[in-house]
């Protein structure tokens, strides 16, 4: 089966896809801003990471979102139904965990199906 | 690939499922009640979510397993052991993460092969 | 479709393998060790784990990575990037958890490509 790698660094690619399911994970590249522009990064650049691999947001079947602390979390979900396409959300998990930069406030793991 | 959603609301699908694979997540209805009976609820929602994907509890590959507190765990896995076929135990993580909603004692993903 | 499990227990499989795609979570054996040995154990039974389901460690897809302790951080990457072949990085999710036995360091839950 074949592998596909999408900016394969040292520890991580930015987005794999075999047998017509992408794999990609998103923290907010400008990590000192706040969590509404940190949710809205990740979603945007999301957006990039499915293009990459022909896919799109109403493409996603799964998600695991890590939040630092649920008082943000209403804005996690304020921009995430913002974003998501009416009809098109996956499975969801959300749960508290620290992420590895003490500024990042949130960190989504997307499974999605390639067009 | 086709993409098959149950129940899609705005912010998650109850399950989802593409090229023969179901995602989907549990967390107690009663979120009040206490460990044995949110395991034995999320097992139960299991079940149903499995049948709505025209799959079963033989058939799960891969769960992560959200636990609130370690303390619980040996009811987790008493419930656990008693729910799951003989000879059809998936790949599992299971580790300790605070859950949305603070009633929440336990949080599993599942990941299915459908018939 | 065929459903394969590698060692099925009564709580989990050592590994499983849907349509070409392949689970497995890994702890160190030992572990009484130091976060350098463990993580070197997790990565030489993940070797086993990838041999048996017909994989090796050039086809994982995706990996989420729970840490007990941040300050491990830098020796994770360390004997991650050693370890994996170059131009072959998965997708890679990082948060810090509290695992099952207060001694495991780190768990690492993986998906990989079938040969």
């Amino acid at each position: 089966m074949e592998i596909k790698r999408i900016n394969s660094g040292p520890r991580w690619s930015d987005a794999t896809v075999i047998n017509g399911t992408a794999y990609f994970v998103e923290v907010a590249e400008d990590e000192t801003a706040d969590m509404r522009s940190q949710i809205r990064q990740v979603l945007a650049q999301a957006d990039d990471s499915l293009a990459t691999v022909n896919s799109d947001k109403s493409r996603i079947v799964a998600v695991t979102i890590y939040v630092t602390d649920f008082a943000n979390f209403a804005i996690l979900n304020e921009e995430w139904e913002a974003w998501l396409p009416q009809g098109c959300a996956p499975s969801r998990a959300c749960v508290k965990a620290e992420l590895a930069d003490p500024n990042y406030l949130v960190e989504i793991a997307f499974i999605a199906a390639v067009v």
